[in-house]
């Protein structure tokens, strides 16, 4: 797999999604997009892979759409043949969703400059760490479009309505401390540390918890905020509970507690994922 | 259009909708309730508004609904021409789901006392600022009825359930300070700095941003929130991105974003709102 | 009514639940789900009670199952003849799906360790308080498991999918400030002050509101949160404003306000509870 936009690697049981165009501030193009979920779909099909680190090389995190065809930018979508309701289906939303569905916990550390498709395809990763120099936008108000990558689910879910169209309607561009006030990242650090911290959090996930688990618990968390109620959630729960409440991990988590030990769980996400795992009602890719 | 209880103009791009029956602290009446949708009205129809600011004369913003009719007050709808599932439609409710429809960005001044409707009418609002010495209350369980203007479904989106449980089963009066720390208004000011701070921010809007854009943005975001999936904001956002994509004002947004000058957007609500801006699943006005 | 694995008692319109396995770190066992359920029923039924407050015995609130039966626990359900989709339904998610469709507000008062069920049973509670020294943890993917008790769909919507989702794909256990700046809990006392926080919330509650009021809000507010839209809140609302708007409390309730004095509300939630309050959509037992 020869990747020319991003960089894909894994090491320590975290994979690495670098996105790689350090001299155009890593601006989106639809390569970068046909990468990014091909490098998502080589995360969830390595069972060594337990998290996915997402970080931009250079200053950038991700300026937003590649601009460089001028006015006629967001006027030619480039994905003619991908429709969804008889439109060409929205680039940035085909990123957004391959991330909502992964099976790996996602972990975005927006190392500079996020704005546009930059920031909005952040919204599906589980959390955002961010470095105190960061700019983050969404700026689509400004460039005559809205906000895409299905953002106007995930925004309103993350920092509520209020802040959402707060920054939506004003397309204002604000700094990391704005955004950690309104909840959009989880902790912001010196830039050197950021990366670190990113990892850190990745590792607490691998050395402690089972890999089939936290597959299931990101399907059931990302689905259950679309459930109807919480009795379509209870049967999701029901039916997983009595699918991993018998196997071998279950017997080993609670094993490995009463024993004082650290874990070995013997399941894994390619062999072992069991059926109860939940879908979004309406992805046509079985997500 | 000669209004009675409120009043109603436009400066600056700004339209300044505010409550007036200063001698009965704005207290909200049938009169009210209607003059406030034809506002809201005006202010969709008049592409020389980008924003609208809701404030109240005098010290109040909108104590309430008008008690004088004493005890038997909340038996009487007053509206039994218009039915909502075969009961009067609730006066509040009217107003609110006026709101949560409006094309421009809403900003509420809380001037002074926001309690009852004269609170759940500011939560279909886009952000609420709020003078330091407001007093703000979901009084409702205090006068033997519920929280009104469709608030079971904005309030708990806003503040989160347990500090809307909390606000609406106590039905306390509270302070600015307790509405800022529990996420209900966004910002407090001093009262002399909260008109021109509601105007710097609808002007930070006018200023930088497609019309049509921000009328699209307001309704995605506000959908998007009763989404029942993200790809469901995902097939709005790819329609939405084709109608506007090649458009005039993404062209001029572009194009000014690249020569570093000031854009100047060709497009109007009144003559460009593209047919795939959202509305509400079940609103009967085709909001 | 004799339990023996919580304590029920009734004491100034307050009733309190007390887990009660003091020498098990008050594990849940069967049992205990068994008279949770129950004492839910009996406050539900008393027009003497107000508001619940639920605690545990002695320095833990609640250490999640009892885990005596080691590495099988999670294999058996113990509850085969209660189905949902045909499979055995998940224990947690009977007691949390209990408490939602409540009829009295539900004040969690966590007085130490509150892990795995421990923790998710009270996500349906209308607010939760901690002690300075309560230790919190969502640990099911250290066990091989996942989250339960409906908890994929009240935990995103309480703390937002970015918490959720850190806390319960690294099952970290961790102490009240943290829980409190996720947003978890609204506030952390002193362990001597704990308790006198929790009853006099819900002592603010019975002193100034209509109990009816009160029942109808919290199904609203939480059904509200399942709404498809504010159209859905708006249907609800208005039915039960044209029930409780003639009615006595809502004279009562206007008058004492309008004489300055405390209300003496004449309703009761056992005789006067209006057909309008809602009910989860799929509630097969109509809450």
């Amino acid at each position: 797999m020869a990747f020319t936009e991003i960089q894909y690697g894994v090491a320590d049981q975290v994979a690495t999604i670098t996105l790689y165009r350090p001299d155009r501030l890593n601006a989106f193009t639809l390569t970068m997009r046909a990468e990014l979920i091909e490098a998502f779909d080589l995360a969830d099909a390595d069972d060594e892979v337990r998290a996915v680190v997402v970080t931009g090389a250079g200053r950038a995190f991700c300026a937003g759409a590649d601009l460089s065809g001028g006015g006629g930018t967001f006027g030619r979508s480039g994905r003619e043949a991908e429709l969804v309701n008889g439109y060409p289906r929205d680039g940035g939303g085909t990123v957004a969703l391959r991330v909502a569905r992964s099976l790996k916990p996602v972990i975005a550390a927006i190392n500079g400059a996020a704005v546009g498709v930059g920031l909005t395809m952040t919204l599906p990763m589980d959390i955002r760490l961010a470095a105190d120099t960061a700019k983050l936008g969404f700026v689509f108000a400004r460039r005559g479009i809205v906000p895409e990558a299905a953002s106007s689910w995930f925004l309103p879910r993350i920092v509520g309505i209020a802040q959402a169209m707060e920054w939506a309607a004003t397309g204002r561009v604000f700094g990391a401390a704005e955004a950690l006030e309104g909840r959009l990242v989880s902790r912001v650090y010196p830039g050197e540390e950021l990366l670190p911290a990113a990892y850190a959090l990745a590792r607490e996930i691998a050395e402690n918890t089972s890999a089939v688990s936290v597959a299931a618990v990101r399907r059931l968390m990302w689905s259950g905020l679309s459930a109807s109620s919480p009795w379509e959630a209870h049967a999701a729960d029901s039916r997983l509970m009595t699918e991993l409440g018998p196997a071998a991990d279950a017997a080993e988590g609670v094993t490995a507690f009463l024993e004082k030990r650290p874990p070995a769980f013997p399941m894994s996400v390619g062999e072992d994922l069991p059926p109860g795992v939940p879908s979004w009602p309406d992805d046509p890719y079985g997500g």
